[in-house]
């Protein structure tokens, strides 16, 4: 029984296929099987498969995605790597705090790792409920895409050695295509009330907005009713337009 | 003041000059500098330059030495790296015992990974005071000789960092009194709305949606964004009644 199989890592934007082969290895190495690329440079590849090592297996069963919200969309719980520890206030994990945060429950989760340059870009993470920053010397702080899946990899291995399964009676986490249906709703609304258009804030206002649900994890049930919530604002606001 | 300054990675035999790069790249992102190779096959080496990223100066400072002896002559405590559990009773130290062990005091430490395929012989764990083992699938066990360089080292530069958070610049958090303020702002909008008088269901509905936005622990601007959009909710019903 494997503790961690709800646990997808995600490499968007892969540049050398090495790297794809590397972290297969570091994946399988700590029982992480579930890999999914977006738009890769190059893959499959004989540097990949010889990278991997003898984690040819989890590289023969990768999911190629052409976009991001493709290899996301049964996710509840999405977590982007960055490198900088960037000025807006998202909030951030380190490795062990992650391993903690995604053992909790066993929702399906994905963690992004972005380009080797350039990383995930600001769309990209703020789909993600949590930047997830991995300490290490501030004036040389880009580590190798495949040594970072290597050292989130050991930490949700240890935490995932350490705890009793008891994961039965948790609730269901809304997944990343419900938040964006949530979130769609929302913004909608929030024209309708014509407070966004007023303001011409939409993007910001929506991306404030995003981070604090985003913070919260919500669960399906609790999504329902903040939908009913927006419903009733528009039911009671279109008679009137 | 680097509290790793004490503390060198030997690499012994190793062959791919790739991982000898990759190794020197994850030991300058986590603050280690000293870098000592026994009989690498091949050193100096455009791979290993291509693969350190920037660590070139790791690499350019790197000693090679003949054998293990010269490489460990002034080292006050040896650990070596092992992928095998050895039934051999050596005392063994998991990567954050090492870090522990290796920060506790500032002597002359040498941590020592061995070949790609064969790990360390026995003759060289017996120079070593401490075994090494990185926990990990025991299907799956052996590690990239970088990847196990950046696991180990991570935790290093977890332990010589342990203190305090600079709080300088956190966002301001919403007080209990603004965000009790908040909670009947929105309570009364719903009144406002009819959604809670339908419902019956006041004190529950309002029990889930605080514990939605207490998990998120709202900032200050985050609760004036929010009330400004009941506002707008308020004074597009008003009119109305």
């Amino acid at each position: 029984m494997n503790r961690l199989s709800h646990v997808r890592i995600v490499l968007v934007g892969t540049t050398h296929p090495g790297n794809i082969g590397a972290a297969a290895r570091a994946m399988k190495n700590m029982g992480l099987r579930d890999l999914v690329l977006v738009t890769p440079k190059v893959f499959p590849s004989e540097e990949a498969t010889a990278r991997a090592s003898g984690a040819d297996d989890i590289l023969a069963e990768a999911r190629i995605c052409p976009d991001l919200q493709e290899a996301i969309r049964d996710c509840a719980l999405v977590i982007g790597a960055s490198a900088r520890l960037r000025t807006i206030s998202w909030p951030q994990l380190d490795p062990r705090e992650c391993a903690r945060q995604v053992t909790a429950g066993n929702a399906k989760t994905a963690i992004l790792f972005g380009r080797e340059h350039s990383g995930l870009t600001n769309e990209e993470l703020e789909r993600c409920h949590y930047l997830l920053h991995i300490p290490c010397d501030p004036e040389f702080s880009s580590l190798n895409i495949a040594a970072a899946v290597q050292v989130v990899a050991y930490e949700l291995f240890l935490v995932a050695q350490q705890q009793p399964h008891d994961d039965a009676n948790r609730p269901l986490l809304a997944t990343a295509g419900e938040m964006e249906s949530f979130y769609g709703h929302l913004e909608k609304t929030l024209y309708d009330l014509r407070f966004l258009h007023e303001r011409k804030l939409g993007p910001s206002v929506m991306r404030r907005l995003r981070r604090i649900f985003n913070r919260s994890v919500l669960e399906k049930k609790e999504i329902h009713l903040l939908r009913g919530i927006l419903t009733a604002v528009q039911l009671r606001i279109r008679p009137q337009a």
